[in-house]
């Protein structure tokens, strides 16, 4: 499937600040970069480091006053779908050792507090059966309702309040996955069908691969807006913290947005 | 520097339980292993992984019953110790990749809150001036106290609360770090010379290094109880959610806990 | 119902301390002092003010080292208790002045957050019908478990955790009952039957009369342990910070607790 | 001092919803009400009722649709205003009962976890003099800042990131006073000279009266932009939870809000 993206970002710093970007389509095997062309304005520096789990890069720059960025991409993705209740878990001690990172609790995903919920409510199932039933109990049970969160809001808050937009949905879905013993991590994501068009988040779990042979990370969207086949993934993360599309060391003002994501 | 370890926990597990430990030395080269020998009880599996930043690795058991785990280990520690207030801090942009997790918020580190504070009492200082600054700061205006804490006591409740343990001072330490834009682990570690002898924990920051010629972690002890001329690391993590010595997947009893450091 | 009550408590003040006590049986219509003996140690000074809503008193003292507080007390109930179901709702317009605080947020009870959750899963209820299905759902889904909360849980992390004791059952109660409009406060009692034997805390919620002729609070228990008909008030507030039975204003030591509750 | 005050608030409800307001000047000894006149659109209810302490009154209403709100009215204010360094703090033992829950935890005043600081800080001072100290040190620490805050943040976050408006001022200051073991209540108010012109909330403290007959409440104003000789209160409350200008069981949208004081 080809999907292609295009973004306009347009944000203002009142002095010279350190910004972190996270915006573009990863380069990994399951999705070829066709073409991309990223413009930035002008920068004070500019560097690119490898994003977390080598997935794909953060730009770190060093910026003031009225900026503008440009990207435009088209992408080829080629992922292979196991269907996800096939999938068995991994035993703790059966994980590779960078899967460990993402059984532990992070900013927004505080999941040892949920092991009790998710025992009684998901206790009967096991592995993407468990995983496919959180999503539908998320689902289910929650409204997306743009402008109900902010920031500082957590799986935990979204939890109790039980509306909220891709980023929450993401974050409960992690901690859910995570209280049950099962790595999961946040996944900043373009994908066709997000409405209102935006950025988009997913979560990614560790399951048993079909044949055995060791473990793939599965993408879940408890939102049901993204199809796993278009869905192109920019960075991956313990929770929103990590993979965010801007953060600024400073003050910044973002006054525009638009992102298109089309196929 | 040549330090002795000795370590025994009991522990009990009503039913199998998959259990991650974290306690032995890292082989890095900063510290060589003279002699290492541990003990486990009886383990239904148990797999051996690199740990964080590969430094040092983790247990990653299925037990049951009443266990016992003993440790000893004989660590020459051989570490370049630059001052502190003389090393000068690196910008976002000249940090390498892996660094930068370092900076975003953490579970139980929301440095983002306080770098209001954090440019108000420190900005006048700088990279390793600014780090002391703040170590300095909260050695003055905070109190050791062991029971104080819990495992929910986040670097925002030791902050307003002023008290805590070696957990608590790091992770405030961590904090304040990060809130100035500089990169700071947390560090579990052995250490002669705490009172009472436990565990202990450490921040790390990464400042540039005093030839210009990239950046080193640098340890720091907001408790003034450890010298880094004999501190032993056993890992490292975002917070102590990562390097816990013990994380058990479902119920677990310590019933029994101690830790001998000398030289 | 006659209930007869017997308490003992020691605790030790390392200096002159401000310390209030709340456990003795309120003198109210419903409930007849029978007969009652409290004996204090000694006490630099010593007031008695009239408890929240005038529902008992609090003892203000001024004291040091060790004490020992016994209170007996043998207490009549006799309680109107229509059956909860049947009663209806009051609106917010037709509540009495004082009734609205307990529609509000305190310390342990943010009701807000649960507006969504209650309609969802409470929305086909009203007045005390909705009360019953709150109390019952909480009995189904959570679990009496004695040293799992502390000082510090609120009823937002009681409903994550899905455990806790009286106090936290209490707090859940009090909490979704205002986030469906309905005022709630929290009630310390003594009731028998409570298992391990202990000061108790049950719910009130405000409801309209059977008769239609103004508002009267009913207990609502929903660790399901006492029975209203011999549960004796000792005092009210909006949650637990307000009906403590020690509040001491510095620190204090309690040294042993007995609490024996019989028909 | 005569006090102007004209207000308007335009609001909408999708659905009939009870809406609880607070916006009129209170009817107390120290404040003469010369002139007032509310306007409401059509209500489907009304009721007025006591706020707390006897001090204002709410309007209960239920409404639906677009709704006007217009208040006038001038006040003159003759309140009795000692120097507040003279003034001597009550032991809790000494407090009439009605002042006890304003030592009390509540929603945003989390007093308990400030003990150690204040002690620290401010315990070289009593009384009066350390209210004053407490109210300077806030002015020189913290930032007036509109738009820094939300519903949800309470002292504690005001307290790390060191910036708010008048209700974060007071938040901070009544925690501050109840860690000291002194009431404090929180008040709405109005205020000529508040820029930009709006509500206006203050702290009360209870201090022991000049002349030792018993104690009063003192207005504090950490913003340091309201004089108390020509503020008037519309009603208290144990925090910002309390005395809402407008809180709506249900979903309000505020489309429109002016507030006009002058002398």
């Amino acid at each position: 499937m080809t999907v292609k993206i295009s973004v306009r970002l347009l944000f203002e710093l009142s002095e010279p600040t350190d910004t972190m970007l996270q915006f573009e389509a990863a380069a990994i095997p399951e999705q070829q970069i066709l073409s991309t062309e990223t413009r930035l304005g002008k920068v004070e520096h500019c560097a690119r480091v490898p994003a977390q789990d080598d997935i794909g890069e953060r730009l770190m720059l060093r910026l003031t006053g009225k900026q503008a960025v440009d990207y435009d991409a088209i992408v080829k993705v080629d992922r292979e779908l196991p269907e996800l209740t096939t999938l068995a878990a991994l035993k703790p001690h059966e994980l590779p050792g960078e899967a460990i990172q993402y059984l532990l609790d992070s900013r927004y995903c505080l999941a040892d507090k949920f092991r009790s919920f998710v025992d009684t409510e998901f206790g009967q199932f096991e592995g993407g059966a468990q995983i496919a039933a959180m999503r539908d109990w998320i689902e289910e049970h929650f409204t997306y309702a743009p402008g109900s969160s902010t920031g500082e809001t957590t799986a935990l808050d979204t939890f109790i309040e039980r509306r909220g937009v891709c980023r929450d949905y993401a974050h409960v879905m992690v901690t859910l996955a995570r209280a049950a013993g099962i790595p999961a991590r946040y996944c900043s994501v373009y994908a066709p069908g997000v409405e209102p068009p935006d950025f988009h988040a997913v979560a990614e779990v560790f399951l048993a691969d079909a044949d055995g042979g060791g473990g793939t990370w599965q993408l879940v969207d408890a939102t049901g807006m993204a199809d796993s086949h278009e869905t192109v993934k920019i960075g991956v993360g313990r929770d929103a913290a990590d993979v965010s599309f801007m953060t600024t060391f400073g003050m910044a003002d973002l006054t525009y947005q638009t992102v298109s994501v089309t196929t």
